[in-house]
């Protein structure tokens, strides 16, 4: 049978949070032997990416970079809102709001570098996450 | 049993399509209760992500910020067609050409403000995406 | 029943692979007519991206391009390895790290230009890829 696990943060504003652990106990709770993870946030200033999960100073530059690329400026044509919240939609899109990950062994594939993390492109917030477990038919 | 679905669009230059709607209606057309919903074009001048959908200006920032990561230089190396399709290229591959939703009580599950936008990196084209819908086992 | 393949490769510094044939070999041995396909890599300076197989220049312009947008410097605040591994962190997690493709008549629905690229943002390293084609229930 398939699992659903909706879990909540409180996120700083631009924090990165390893959700490695959340994401792996998902998997073991679903007694998933064989099948897919998918993971999706529900925010439009968030974001889902794998990124290393050693390195804490490695997630500042990643929001260092993304803020470089996407700078908060004030002459987004964006409507609503903060120029934050103009920036942090562009930051989301690009970095993306879920990933699918093979489930094998009873286990998320993920190499032995590689963790999950939830981007805050905007915050302080309350957020989201669901992870969903489906086995092989 | 599983949904596919594909949909046609016409598309103006690095022009920004809504279609939340049409993804919503292919998941109900689906009758599937719980389960996955992949999305994906089949373009290399396009892609799809999430975004907000309430800010139609928003989605214009998202182009320009595009153009200026990504500008229309004349001197890519790339060997066919346009340095517009150089660029849309790059753009397609950072952008992603496809996002899977996971689908809950008989619809996509997206966040309040979430909506599933087209981007044309290129055009005007003729274009489509598919939407399938997979219900769990 | 689902087919789970793993792939591996020899990738040169910033190598662009394309993998568009294995990937769909693994569909083929599958056996699978109507379901999805799972592409994932388990690096963190590596990258699964879809883009136009036919153009190897536009390949070179894809990593010049992520260069450019995320420079190899020195000050990042990363503790460890090097500034390439610091920078090839960031391009890791913006290109992804995997994709989904929609499997039907037996293949993965990729568009007449998409090809499936592995992505060294590092390297020369031992590198792998997963292939995992899941029928539909």
């Amino acid at each position: 049978m398939s699992y659903l696990k909706k879990i909540k943060l409180r996120t700083e504003y631009q924090g990165m949070h390893d959700v490695t652990e959340e994401v792996k106990k998902a998997v073991a709770e679903s007694g998933v032997q064989e099948g897919l993870c998918v993971i999706n946030c529900t925010h439009t200033t968030a974001g889902i990416i794998i990124t290393s999960f050693w390195d804490k100073r490695g997630h500042v530059d990643f929001q260092d970079e993304m803020d470089k690329l996407i700078p908060m400026r004030y002459d987004y044509l964006h409507d609503y809102d903060t120029p934050t919240d103009a920036a942090g939609h562009i930051k989301s899109a690009l970095a993306g709001t879920g990933i699918t990950l093979i489930v094998t062994g009873g286990k998320a594939m993920l190499g032995s570098s590689q963790g999950v993390l939830f981007c805050e492109f905007d915050g302080p917030r309350d957020r989201q996450f669901a992870v969903k477990v489906v086995p092989d038919p």
